[in-house]
C-alpha cells in the first residue's frame, strides 16, 4: 500500500499554495493519501516547524512520508533533501534543520539524499516555489514505491543542517526560557519539559516576568482546575511547559510572541 | 461501508490540532472518508458551535459520525460522550450541549454512552487535548465499525447537559433578538427566523439599534435586490434572518459581534 | 474512473461554507477525489479569482471538474453555467468572468450550458449560497459521469461574461503596473510578465512609486541573490512580477493592497 504523506508547511491558507502542491501529488501519486496536518506554521520560521514536526510525529502514521515546507532560503545554496528515520518515516523538505528534530526523535536519520535527481521535479522550475516544483513532486513519488536511493546523491547524515531549541537559562531561583509557539487560544509553550520545571523546583506558586511586568501563575494540571482568567503554567499535551489563561489568551495577557523571552521565579 | 467522520471544531488552521486528529483518524480507520466541515468555530463559544452543526446536519451523509469538539472545560468533570440520534447519525465530543441542538433535529437522542472505555483512548492521555486523545480516536473506531455501546457506560438522555438558544424578546414594534454567528463575510446571523419576522409583522421596512446607533435596513430576499451598501434583513441559506450590507460587513458597519442584542422595530 | 473536483472560492476557514459543500459532493459522488486549492481567494474579488484559476490550472489532474465560486452577484441575474475547455476540463461556476482565463488558457471553451437543471440542485434552494445549493451538486454529478449536456441549455462562449485584467500603462522610462494578487508572505503579484518587463528594459534597478513614497528594487531571480530587507522584483512561480521584500512582506513596506496603482521606472 502506499505511504501516507502528512503534509506540514507556513503556506498559510489564504493562497494556493499547499492546494497546488496537493494537487501535483494527486497527479503523481492518485492512491495516496495526504493529511494536511498544517499550513499554518509561522511564516520562515524554521525552529517552530521543526519543534510541531518532533511533537506530532508520534500520532502520524506508520511509514509515513513527511512532506514538510518551512523554506526562507528557497532558491539559495541550502539544499532540498529526503531522509529515512530509523523508525522508517521518510522526510522530504530544505536541509535547513526543519527535518531533523523529528527525525532524531524517530530513531535518528538512517540515511539522506540530496534531491539532485531533475528528472523526479516539476517542469519549469520555479526559483521560489520548490515545495510545488520539487518537495511535492518527489514526496508523491516516494509514497507511490520509488525507491529513496533514487532520488539523488546520498548525503552523509553528520553533513545535514540543525537548528537547536534554545537551552533555557538556569538561575538560583528559577528559570528564563523562552516562548517556542503561541497556539490560536494564546497559550504559549516553552522551551521546557516538565523535568525542567521540577529540577528547578518550579511547582507550586511562580512569578512570571516578561519585560516589565510581573505576573503570579499557579503550576497546574489542567485549566479546570483554576479561576477563569487566573494564569497558570501547565504541561501541553505535547509534554511541553506552557503559559495559559484560563478561558483567556496567554500570549495578550502577557504580550508574549514567539521568541520572547520569560522568566519563571520560584515563590512557593 | 465505513461511516463518513464530519468533523467540527473551534481548532482554528494556524495549529496542528485538527491535523493530529486527522492523523489518529487516518490510523485507526483507514477507509473513513473524513469531512472537515469546519475547524472555524469560534473559539470556546458551544453555543456558535451547536447552532452550526444543527444548520449544516441536513448536508451531511447519512449515517455520519459527527465529531465535534469545542471544549472550553476539558479536563474538567463535563463528561465525553457519543450519542446515536433517531436519524442514525452518531455524534462523538463533550456533553457540554455541543451536540444537542443538531442530535433533536435529527429525531432527538435515541441512545447515549459516557466514553468511559479508556482502552479506546491514545495513550497517554493528556489533560487538555481530548480531540487527539479521546475524540478522535472514539470516533474513528465508530466509523470503522464498532458498536456504539463499547465505548462506555450507557447515559439517560434527559441526564445529558443543554445549552439553549437564547429567545427573542417581543415588543409591541418588533423585536430584540441575539447575534449567534458573524460570517466570514460580516453577516450576522440573529435568533430568529423567518416565521419570527412575519409574526412581528417585519416585513419591509425597519429601523436596527445596536448600542446608541439606529440605522434604517430593508427586508429583502437577496442581496442583489438592493443597492450596494444598503443593509438589508433577509432569511439566510439556513433559514436564520441574518443583517447584511451589500458588497459589505454587516458586522463593520453596524458594530456587531457574537452575543451582542439588536433591536428591530418595524416602520414600514 | 471519476473526474477530480479542484475546488476554489472566497469562502475563507472561519465557516461551514466550503466544508458543506464538500459534504453535498460526498453524497452524490463517493468516490470523486476533491482538492481543495483554496478557500482563501480575496472576497468577492472577480477579478483575482480569475487570475489565481488560471495561474493553477496546469497543476491540477486532467480532466478536472474546476469547481469556482467567487460570487458578489448571486441570488441576482447573473447565471450559474457550466463549460468545456478544449483541454478537457470542466468549469462549474458563476458566469461572471471568474472562469473565463483558465478555460482561455486550456485552449477555450468547447461547450457551456447554463445550470438551468434544476432536479440537480439541492432542495430547498437558498438565494444566497449556490455553492452548496447548485455549483457543489452539479459539479459532483459532472464528477460521477453525468453528461455535461445534461446540465440545462446550451449557451453560446460569446455569449458568457468576461472580466478583462487591466493593461499596464507603457511610459518612456517604464511601466504603470496594478497589484493583483498579494499572499501571506507580503509578495504583490503585478499585471506584468516577464516580457513585459524586458520590453520595458526594466532589468536591473528600478524606482518603484505608490502613492507618495518611491522605492530603489532590484529585478532579481530570486530572493536569495539579494540582502534581507531588499526589494525586489522578480518573475514568480507562476510567472507573473511581482515585488518581494527578501525575509519581509513588501505589501506591508510598499503600502500596497491588491487594486493599488505601482510605477516602475527604469534608472539602471
Amino acid at each position: 500500500m502506499d505511504r501516507s504523506i502528512c503534509f506540514f508547511s507556513d503556506y498559510g491558507y489564504t493562497d494556493d499554495f499547499a492546494g497546488v502542491c496537493r494537487a501535483v501529488i494527486a497527479r503523481l501519486a492518485p492512491q495516496a493519501r495526504v493529511i494536511d496536518v498544517t499550513h499554518g506554521l509561522p511564516e520562515r520560521d524554521v525552529l517552530a516547524g521543526a519543534v510541531v514536526l518532533r511533537n506530532t510525529l508520534p500520532y502520524m502514521p506508520d511509514r509515513a512520508v513527511v512532506l514538510a515546507v518551512v523554506d526562507p532560503g528557497v532558491g539559495g545554496p541550502r539544499r532540498p533533501v529526503a531522509l529515512r528515520s530509523h523508525g522508517d518515516h521518510l522526510f522530504v523538505g530544505p536541509d535547513n534543520g526543519l527535518l531533523m528534530h523529528a527525525a532524531d526523535a524517530d530513531g535518528g536519520v538512517s540515511d539522506a539524499y540530496e534531491l539532485s535527481n531533475q528528472e523526479l521535479w516539476s517542469v519549469p522550475l520555479s526559483a521560489t516555489f520548490h515545495g510545488r516544483d520539487i518537495f511535492a513532486p518527489v514526496a508523491a513519488r516516494l509514497a507511490a514505491g520509488l525507491p529513496l536511493r533514487s532520488v539523488g546523491a546520498a548525503v552523509k547524515a553528520e553533513a545535514l543542517d540543525r537548528i537547536d531549541v534554545p537551552e533555557p537559562r538556569r538561575h538560583r531561583d528559577g528559570l528564563t526560557a523562552i516562548a517556542v509557539l503561541v497556539d490560536r487560544f494564546g497559550n504559549v509553550a516553552l522551551n521546557l519539559r516538565a523535568h525542567d520545571l521540577e529540577k528547578a523546583r518550579l511547582t507550586e506558586t511562580v512569578e512570571l516576568l516578561t519585560g516589565d511586568e510581573r505576573y503570579l501563575a499557579k503550576v497546574a494540571r489542567t485549566f479546570s482546575s483554576v479561576r477563569a482568567s487566573d494564569i497558570v503554567v501547565l504541561i501541553d499535551s505535547y509534554g511541553q511547559a506552557s503559559v495559559a489563561v484560563s478561558n483567556g489568551s496567554a500570549a495578550e495577557v502577557l504580550g508574549l510572541d514567539a521568541g520572547d523571552e520569560i522568566r519563571l521565579r520560584r515563590l512557593g
